[in-house]
């Protein structure tokens, strides 16, 4: 039996993983962290799946969370080192106190004296210190102090001296995202490191130990040339890649390890249209490549082995019906294919594609062509 | 205890409902449909949660549904009339089957002679007749065939002598959604009740009964001034109403009865924006209201009860980042909104929103301020 014929007996839409391609990607960037003398510390919210992150993390020490409830499920299945990168709010403190006292090393982040002066104090009552990175800015995408900001010693100064712990400093170049070509990728990553660098080079000038320096996106951990200073790299949509990633030319639409398997459900011949039964409930609303130079629609179309249809994509999205076509401009023919047809659509974006799902079927990279499944969770 | 007393102690981001509001938008429909003779089917893809179900089928006799999930649920739930509104494919049919023996009256859709030569195949070795309702295209909008095509009697003959049932036509115009105004949501309500009734007289004059004739759009459903020849009216969304609907004016701003409850985690203060942990995984990617003379970013911000604040949208949105700011053009003043407060935002689009979520934080329409939960699931 092959892998094909298995996929051909499942019902549609579902979310299919290619198991070697997802590791060739995680090696790739394992690698690439080694020979730069840095510690990756993968970021979880791509995958949230148990079996998933076992592979990512073969070679990683410490990972990085977006919520507090995937922190709970990793360090339940034995993550010690979690760093939750998202700013910290006082409401939130009762359950990383409950997950430190489990044993797991949970850090938080922040970027302010009042979140500061909260962690301090949430650290004297439980007579704990919970340790704390402060963020900072590298391109004005998001959250974070410029590096040189006076707030950034201060919050150091409420961490330290109120019973909190001052575990370094951490930047995410989300605006690397938005980069195009190899220089524009390197300098963001150059960014990235001077940034975080100079704050902690202030911290440690005022006698802090600021052990942690982090930096990390997707695209500046694939093209950083010189992390010297830089303790740690995050990075999490590289375990299964996406078109967004292909556009900014992380990879090639080879590498993207996620596609959504569907069934051709109609046609509206006239007008060129093939309906199939994944709309954005299974592909998820994101448009992450309408500002790239190639627009995929919500997603690019492949038969069922995976094997790119020229020019297919798809052009619109409803609920539960995904609207494919040639893309505008195209001189391919429009394939035959009938109701009933199944097709794998490869997402714009694995983290919101594969979050609309219970589960992977997964593909393994050796076996008999039965397929596994890796239960997903989700939630707050 | 207030009811804000008992959001105040939710963890954060989560999906609110106000039972109220839900209600007397159920009530609106439901006594339009009386005074225009009709009856309603209501479209639970949006609700997707059998405690919300109950209120909605109150006065309803069947109801229509866009996965076989969704189907198989409901009727678990004690539903026994329900249309499956997306066009079938062979391998969903045991399914179907299935259900149908298990007691529901599952109704199929298509718009294509080969769908109906399956149907009429499984109804043959199943010795059961499976009903079908044939998709009529009204607006051009997505799937069906136009009035008058020959394929609409080509497929009543193969369903009615191949052993399957013809039970009707339905037409659903999507395209009321980009509809601005009374009079176009009107001309769309008309174009959507003279496209089946033509369709279904055609077909009575060759023999078929065709008892059902079923529009429906929630802009068309609320607009529509005349229904003659229509037995039965689909609307979905317009239990909740969101800012997309709003926006074409089809409900109030008060009407929305489900929000987001997140907390501030962040400022960046020189550039005016308050970072919140409602992204777009908890307000989805869609961006309904990009096209409309109103752009409400990834929603409308309101303080805790509700109350919208002047302005306040949020304007961005990462995984778990939400980027709140004035409206472009505002001269309202930026609130003062510290780490920990706590607000409520508005959704673009209901059913997404509501997907990205386990279940409803329920207000009570009546009660001491405890809160009650719905569960929601999903998948197909």
């Amino acid at each position: 039996m092959s892998h094909i014929s298995s996929l051909s007996r499942l019902s549609t839409p579902c979310l299919v993983l290619d198991e070697a391609i997802m590791a060739r990607n995680i090696a790739r960037l394992d690698d690439r962290l080694s020979t730069l003398g840095v510690s990756g510390r993968p970021h979880l919210k791509t995958v949230k799946s148990v079996d998933a992150a076992k592979q990512v993390m073969a070679r990683a020490k410490g990972a990085t969370v977006s919520t507090l409830r995937e922190a709970e499920v990793f360090a339940e299945a034995g993550i010690a080192d979690i760093l939750y990168a998202v700013g910290i709010t006082p409401q939130k403190l009762p359950r990383v106190l409950a997950l430190r006292a489990a044993g797991c090393d949970l850090i938080v982040l922040l970027d302010s004296a009042d979140q500061a002066e909260a962690v301090a104090q949430a650290s004297r009552e439980a007579g704990q210190a919970i340790p704390a990175v402060i963020e900072i800015d590298s391109d004005g995408h998001r959250a974070g102090l410029r590096p040189g900001d006076p707030a950034i010693l201060e919050i150091a100064t409420i961490l330290a001296s109120g019973g909190a712990e001052l575990r370094g400093v951490m930047t995410h170049a989300g605006g690397s995202y938005g980069a195009q070509g190899e220089a524009e990728l390197v300098a963001f990553a150059e960014r990235e490191r001077d940034a975080v660098v100079a704050a902690a080079t202030a911290l440690r000038a005022t006698g802090h130990a600021c052990p942690v320096v982090s930096v990390g996106s997707t695209p500046t951990a694939h093209f950083a040339r010189d992390l010297t200073g830089v303790t740690e790299v995050r990075a999490g949509v590289h375990v299964f890649f996406d078109l967004v990633m292909a556009g900014i030319g992380v990879c090639a639409i080879e590498d993207i390890a996620l596609s959504v398997l569907t069934t051709v459900i109609g046609h509206q011949k006239e007008r060129g249209l093939i309906l199939v039964d994944a709309g954005w409930m299974a592909m998820s609303r994101d448009r992450g490549t309408a500002g790239q130079t190639v627009d995929q629609g919500y997603g690019l179309v492949c038969d069922i082995e995976g094997r790119v249809i020229d020019d297919l994509v798809a052009i619109g999205a409803n609920q539960e019906h995904g609207i494919i076509a040639l893309r505008s401009g195209s001189h391919a023919g429009l394939p035959d294919l009938p109701v009933g047809t199944m097709l794998r659509i490869l997402p714009n974006h694995a983290c919101a594609t594969a979050a609309q799902f219970d589960g992977y079927e997964v593909i393994p990279a050796a076996g008999d062509g039965a397929l596994r499944y890796w239960p997903r969770f989700r939630g707050w």
